[in-house]
């Protein structure tokens, strides 16, 4: 019998990425996961047998590694980023029931939380909250409903997927309901190709946020009521005195 | 003109440390820190100068990375998990202030949500939201209205810093906020001494974990409505079908 790790690879780079994880894909016999992460790592981990399956195949892409590893492989399932938040975690364990084999190891990776915070500054040092504008899985509801209320709480707000090919408009729409409850000029961080090829970052208020041009390889981040911009960084203070 | 890094050295065992984190640790000159995290590497990075202030003399401490770096010193100031999240990144660029000297690198690291995270299966994997129970320089006003809409928004939440020697009774009072929203059956879990040595977690219900247990070196999830336990793993589905 062998085993599944679910290794989290970070932003992309492999300076970002834990040893842990450094040591699964290095012992692994097969590296699944979605096309864009196994390309990311595939030259540093040379010889190891390839599975991947497209967007929307996730749960198929788990079952194969769940097997692979019955089959006595021991398998890297690769994630970009943390392998729990917004990672096949779950849906491996999920998938492998009340079953107690094949073994399932998680190993966790700088979230675009982290990595991007680190590249703008330190947006997040105070209270916050992550949310996905994805709809694929959630009722856009849902969303909302955790947009007004992370605007409500004064929570720092790390945005994952604000937009994609088939919503352009998320992160507009997204804007529109912090705006009830937040003044224009509220400061947001976007950053772009965290820890990769053509890794790019601006400091904007959430007015401008409305119309800025965002992709699938962004992540927003919303300031709270006390972020600042300090010689080009952007800061969330946890309030220390005197400074 | 030396540099600062500011260092996320993640929950403490090497393996779970970046690449970049290691780098960074083997070619600074001086090791500052909190006391408790400059004693989780020293070992390994032998022959560097050690600087620590104690808790409340945060300021000074980066002060002091900030001065031996202008004094042509490479620093690594290091934090626990992440070093933006409740770590030093932010603080260090309040003193700087509007200089651009000396250069500073904040190098991020594994956090406990994801840590914590990947120790008891995989319970953020949908929207959540961070909150620390410390009020040292917060007010416990502001701290209850972001458990209360961290609630209503039905995200997961990730609780650091439940209990201090000088208030052992936080997390307690917080339960009360959050049950005033959510249910008894909630389920929740605790880890404590994420990747160090004694690492320990457990499962439990919202309303056993106001008479829980824990200190300062525990991290607390508290599940969302879709929250679940398979096989002894605390999840949190995405949502994806037919599973």
């Amino acid at each position: 019998m062998g085993k599944v790790f679910i290794v989290g690879i970070g932003p992309g780079n492999e300076e970002n990425r834990t040893i842990r994880a450094d040591r699964a894909l290095e012992a692994c016999d097969v590296i699944a996961g979605y096309p864009v992460y196994v390309d990311l790592v595939k030259d540093r981990y040379p010889g190891k047998e390839l599975v991947s399956t497209p967007m929307t195949q996730e749960a198929r892409r788990c079952q194969m590694a769940l097997d692979l590893a019955k089959s006595g492989k021991t398998v890297a399932l690769v994630c970009s980023g943390d392998s729990g938040i917004y990672g096949m975690a779950a849906l491996v364990y999920e998938l492998r029931g009340e079953n107690s084999e094949p073994e399932v190891e998680v190993v966790p990776g700088l979230t675009a939380a982290c990595s991007g915070g680190a590249v703008l500054g330190a947006p997040l040092t105070h209270d916050f909250a992550v949310i996905s504008l994805s709809d694929r899985l959630t009722p856009w509801e849902t969303i909302e409903n955790r947009l007004r209320c992370a605007a409500e709480g004064n929570f720092a707000i790390a945005i994952y997927n604000p937009a994609s090919h088939g919503r352009p408009d998320h992160l507009k729409r997204a804007c529109d309901i912090l705006l009830r409850v937040l003044p224009e000029e509220r400061l947001c961080g976007i950053v772009r190709n965290i820890g990769r090829e053509g890794q790019s970052s601006r400091i904007l208020t959430l007015g401008e946020l409305q119309a800025a041009d965002v992709d699938m390889f962004c992540t927003v981040f919303v300031g709270n009521s006390s972020t600042k911009v300090v010689n080009g960084a952007l800061i969330t203070p946890r309030g220390y005195r005197n400074v």
